[in-house]
């Protein structure tokens, strides 16, 4: 017979673990006979003298997770939508540090735009600091171009889904694998012609329908055709027209987990969307190497903060928001997905066998 | 119209990333003009000068992995089965430095042995070096100590497979907790008796079943009871016996990754099982002090390696082997859980509105 006492956390005042009195055994917490017990003990870290016997070594999980991670290295895939011509290539390989995007891969770099939207998708693993990325950059070109640019977001939309219908599918296998590859877009970075006036109609049209199913970042492309209070108005401009109309962009309020997420992320949301330039060029500049563009009236300096918004892009996308990124895609947009697809048509069955991979749709 | 790429990894010969030359674009890998590109290059880490252009930030995805782990904190779940009077509750007091156990929690220290097993489980959450753990204990009084042991158990496979059932059924809720709570079994302690001679009938039956639905780790419980010599002869015969007998005990031969994990693992084996004392009382040993059982002969030191193996085994289950008890629970045992459940009878269905908790099973 089992008698199972649910473990439900309950918060108490937090009383410090007393060490055991010589030949007394000492209940550190009063509790109730029945029911859940449940208190807090706090040890006192680790060292020699008196503390030496506080240190468990619980701590130690991050060091036994940062192992596995590097052991076996993680997926970012990251798309981008633009007319041709805003500079969408560069500015993932300048992200990068590489030459990652669709065009640097060998594809003819003066090949005609396509006359329906493509999507193109290039990997690669990236190594820094024992770490190994395998990132994709999913290209769309085409998007935008056309005379009619009627439903021309469908494609794209289209192929959002098919990931998350891929990853679902094996999700819901009665044998699945260890880890479920993801191919689903964790960041689409949206770029907006930097005209100086305002949003397209294009522009609030894709990112209104697409912003519920993607964790969108728009950008300010080529923000060295502005000067700086055109930037600072267009950009205003541009955040106004996104508030009215109902745009939830990366990062989205609704989902800050707490005042400090909040706070950090409400800056980054004022400053957005950031105006970015990107290079693959290098320059000397005061002795310095720096990527950048060479004008006759001087270099435009990608990664000086004075200069465009770059640098802050990076930071964002890559050495603070990259994991937030995966689990908004995962939590949130992967699990809209999933619910609605569950609750059609009696929904998804797990596959019976690992032969036919026909299942009941 | 879509035209996918598909994102397969095929590890290429390491090209270093070349710095782009000032004027010419440089296409740093040579790729065909069909089929999935890919290219690993090598980010050569950061710092001024000539590799400040390299340096990209994607190692910082550990960092933030470790904040976000630091937020929401983590389960663990460990049993302990063994008879009564083998310490059991004394050993886990003594591993996480903290009253933790059932009987600390202040239920009566001399309750009478129940007429058949009962499950209890306590939670504690203990926090240490910024990291928040829950750990559940849960403790089996009654197994081994009727006349008749016939099953005894099965309460326990009973109550390892229910929480198999909880995640499961969370897993295949339309609308899915973001982190559903985590109540299986990690790590299950099994006591052998001290008696010097061989394992007991018990002994092999209970881990031969149970090993193949929980990680089973065997200790030789109140060690002080036998020699060194005593203890190492027992402790060979106790391998034997297991290994005769098929149990596979964790760290399981079959799930090691790599030669790394092989060759840790292999050691960690050919020292098991880990011979060990437990205490909660501190006697000053050379100006130190120590945990320890005080005799009329000496003072048995517990976190002592020559005294007994308590610290290897506090190493193993909590400094170096969490993560992957969790992950083998996981991966693993859940898994063959979730297989044999979706095969039979059809399978288990989404829950189809969050208001019933009934499911076609």
């Amino acid at each position: 017979m089992s008698d199972v006492v649910p473990p439900e956390v309950r918060p108490k005042p937090v009383v410090p673990a007393k060490p055991s009195n010589v030949g007394a055994p000492s209940p550190s917490i009063p509790i109730g006979t029945h029911g859940p017990n449940l208190a807090i003990s706090h040890a006192v870290g680790h060292g020699l003298g008196s503390t030496l016997l506080g240190y468990i070594g619980i701590d130690t999980i991050i060091e036994q997770m940062r192992k596995k991670t590097m052991k076996t290295g993680f997926d970012f895939n990251i798309m981008v939508v633009g007319h041709s011509g805003l500079g969408k290539s560069t500015l993932v390989n300048t992200l990068f540090k590489s030459h990652v995007s669709r065009k640097s891969a060998g594809w003819a770099r003066d090949e005609k735009i396509p006359k329906t939207v493509e999507i193109k998708a290039v990997s690669h693993v990236i190594e820094e600091g024992g770490v190994k990325m395998k990132l994709t950059v999913v290209d769309t070109p085409g998007f935008g171009d056309q005379i009619n640019n009627d439903n021309c977001w469908e494609p794209i939309s289209k192929y959002i889904n098919e990931q998350y219908e891929k990853f679902l599918k094996e999700e819901v296998n009665i044998t699945r694998k260890k880890r479920i590859p993801d191919t689903r877009v964790h960041c689409c970075i949206y770029f907006i012609s930097p005209t100086g006036h305002f949003l397209r109609q294009l522009d609030t049209e894709f990112m209104k329908r697409l912003s519920h199913s993607v964790n969108i970042i728009p950008v300010i492309a080529k923000a060295d055709t502005m000067t700086l209070e055109e930037r600072q108005e267009f950009k205003q401009r541009v955040r106004k027209e996104l508030e009215v109309s109902g745009i939830e962009f990366y990062p989205q309020k609704e989902f800050d987990e707490d005042m400090e997420d909040k706070s950090d992320n409400d800056k980054i949301r004022e400053a957005m969307p950031f105006a970015v330039v990107g290079s693959d060029k290098e320059y000397q500049v005061n002795g310095k190497r720096v990527l950048g563009r060479k004008t006759a009236w001087g270099i435009v300096e990608v990664e000086n903060p004075n200069h465009c918004e770059f640098a802050q892009l990076r930071d964002f996308l890559i050495r603070s928001h990259l994991q937030d990124l995966k689990e908004v895609t995962h939590n949130i947009h992967y699990e809209t997905y999933r619910a609605k697809r569950l609750n059609e048509n009696g929904g998804l069955h797990p596959i019976s066998s690992s032969d036919t991979q026909e299942s009941n749709l």
